[in-house]
């Protein structure tokens, strides 16, 4: 029997020449990343160990992206703590305000992540550098803690699901539209704990930023891992990005599935994912007469520079609606600063929307943008749960930055082409 | 017996041919202002008022600055109170983020006071618009609502003091720097429910700029209002600005002054104010070696465009120090977008400062740059009392954008002299 793409890169990582799926397995890693929420909790975890060393400065990743610039005491703690942890031990990927941003638009952007990498991060999203075509996984901040020490992680080897994708998307049909049709195809737990590995020739149509989008969001199915192939597109982009050694793997054509879906990317329409689960999705035909207060472009999801480029595309030369918040947020330093040099953010404060430093912000209910009671915000993020954004009686629509952006203007979920786009 | 320029405008806009220091009066007022913090708390006062009314939906300024974007639950709350209540009132002057910024630097650039005006603001940096010849000054939240409804507040005519201006500050002197000075000469509580009447020749060589900032500070004296005299420039920034009436008031020659002082602009040397309190002043040749780990542009205080322009000067093709946290405030969404066309924002972007959306932000400890156990921060902000941005055992130097700037490069207190600027 062969392998999924991702049970290869496991495999080679644990030093086996093969393996099954349900198989625990204990993985060399090439990168253990954690945030200003999770890493303290991995820190503190350290100390009740013996010997206190991390496996390979060069291969743990700090951001402190979460409740940053310091939204209270206890952040402000806690980041010190990230801090004093990266002195002490000189772990050489910490990045301060002013050098960083989101740390899943980060990574890739620093060229820490590659294909082939097994990533471990204490962090859900960790899964978004399977567009690059490496396996990356959330985990908790005691694995988080065990991967810094040993720089290995034990994994039961994920099953597979394929999506076997065809066909060119229309203009205003993104990678956030085709993850969300998706998520409402096979549903919230619809790939629990297995792989979502992407092919087929559509893939050839999606930009990196898309892919990024699609891996980023596998865990809202559930999945342990999305994965993408590497194809020119990959190698350009890591080319650009990274010193690294990459490693291509490829599924054996024997490889096992438990189910395909075949998804014709051409017939996909602009998507909405209604409260309270990524799941609930319509098309932008059926979303109805929805008023919203308030919209949030950017997140680990959505807020890399194709994402802005959308949004201004919709924003450029027009108003948002008259007492609509509307709070963008590029997702590093270095988006902020191209998009700024592209006259994006121009068009944006120009339009009436205000444009916040590189942060997860309103996406978890952090900062930067919470909902009170009764409001109800389209954000690209990547979570519609209850609460997530504020008061539990608020509520998320997910969708693309161009539909965010549309829906800014009109006050209620717009597609662009209501705007004439 | 003459009156004072403050109390002049008092006089007329309580319908008297002359007051004198101590006099109870009431005056008409020409604005009530409020922001997220304090008007919900007026808000809530009103509902007890059996007649519920507004008494001009023109003079009534609503600004959610303070937690905002809202920073949590609470915030959302608060800001929502104030959309309802501007909302039910129909008041012209509540804005939203995105056509906003901090109240300060926002109701003059909105053109919403001009000179002679009486304003009362419950906030107490209110006292900013003095600059303009107004007389404003800050009051409680109940003070607020009284204003709101009635259109007039109750005063104690103040005594003055009189600082008599000469002399051209040198390139890198401020008027932050000017006021720092001053409130070390005569102390936080040297100026108690006094006015602060600024005249003198040396006026013509401060910006409107310099104005705002050194009247915005008067309170940090702890006077009841600082002013200044109406020249050209004051003239050429309303007509910029602002359709409203103005009326210029002057002194009268035999006006009664509690002390005078004569401060010669020409010596005074870029200041710092240590921690913990504005009066705890230093030269930049005084302040020795003090290390720093954050630095905070902006506020009602020195958010403004000139102060921007400052800062730029000394980041311009430099790097702030590694570790450092910079973080930059533009005061208003005019401000940033204005900044960002001049290339200043490019210009920090570049040094390694990120940039936020207007907000007071971590001024007051609200979000947005809160300091941990044992940090300290410059800071171009109005107050350094215990805890203000944050940990009881954090730091605050208040300073000026361009000593705030050069400190940023170096880590530790600096002007920009030392770069040899």
């Amino acid at each position: 029997m062969g392998m999924t793409m991702t049970q290869k890169i496991l495999a080679a990582h644990a030093g086996l020449r093969n393996v099954v799926a349900g198989q625990l397995i204990e993985a060399d890693l090439d990168m253990v990343l954690g945030n200003d929420i999770t890493a303290p909790v991995a820190i503190q975890e350290m100390t009740k160990i013996e010997k206190k060393q991390v496996f390979d400065k060069d291969k743990i990743a700090l951001i402190p992206d979460h409740f940053t610039p310091n939204k209270d005491i206890k952040s402000a703690q806690n980041c010190k703590c990230l801090r004093e942890f990266a002195k002490e031990y000189e772990i050489t990927n910490y990045f301060e305000i002013g050098e960083m941003g989101i740390e899943h638009a980060l990574l890739p952007e620093k060229g820490l992540v590659v294909a082939g990498d097994v990533v471990i991060g204490a962090d859900s999203h960790t899964c978004t550098y399977g567009a690059l075509g490496a396996f990356s996984t959330g985990v908790g901040s005691t694995d988080m803690a065990a991967g810094m020490v040993t720089g290995k992680a034990w994994f039961k080897v994920p099953s597979a699901l394929k999506f076997e994708l065809t066909g060119c998307p229309d203009r205003w049909v993104s990678g956030k539209d085709i993850i969300l049709h998706i998520i409402g195809l096979i549903g919230v737990d619809g790939a629990l704990y297995k792989s979502m590995e992407f092919t087929g020739d559509g893939i050839k149509n999606l930009s990196m930023d898309d892919r990024f989008t699609m891996a980023n969001m596998a865990i809202e199915a559930g999945a342990k891992n999305g994965i993408f192939p590497v194809d020119n597109k990959t190698i350009d982009y890591m080319k650009g990005h990274s010193s690294k050694e990459y490693k291509i793997y490829e599924a054996d054509v024997d490889a096992e599935y438990e189910k395909t879906y075949n998804i014709d990317l051409s017939k996909i329409r602009p998507t909405v994912a209604f409260p309270h689960l990524p799941e609930n999705t319509k098309t932008i035909d059926e979303v109805g007469d929805i008023e919203i207060q308030q919209v949030i472009i950017g997140s680990c999801t959505n807020g890399r520079l194709e994402d802005l480029r959308a949004a201004a595309k919709v924003l450029d030369g027009r108003k948002v609606k008259k007492g609509m918040r509307v709070i963008i947020f590029p997702a590093t330093q270095d988006i902020y600063l191209k998009a700024m040099e592209e006259g994006l953010l121009s068009i944006f404060i120009k339009a009436g929307a205000a444009v916040s430093t590189p942060t997860c912000g309103p996406c978890l209910g952090g900062h930067m943008g919470i909902l009170a009671q009764g409001e109800r915000a389209v954000a690209t993020t990547n979570r519609n749960f209850v609460g997530r954004m504020g008061h539990v009686e608020s509520e998320i629509y997910l969708a693309s930055p161009a539909v965010a952006a549309a829906s800014a203007v009109t006050g209620r979920i717009s597609g662009p082409e209501e705007l004439g786009l």
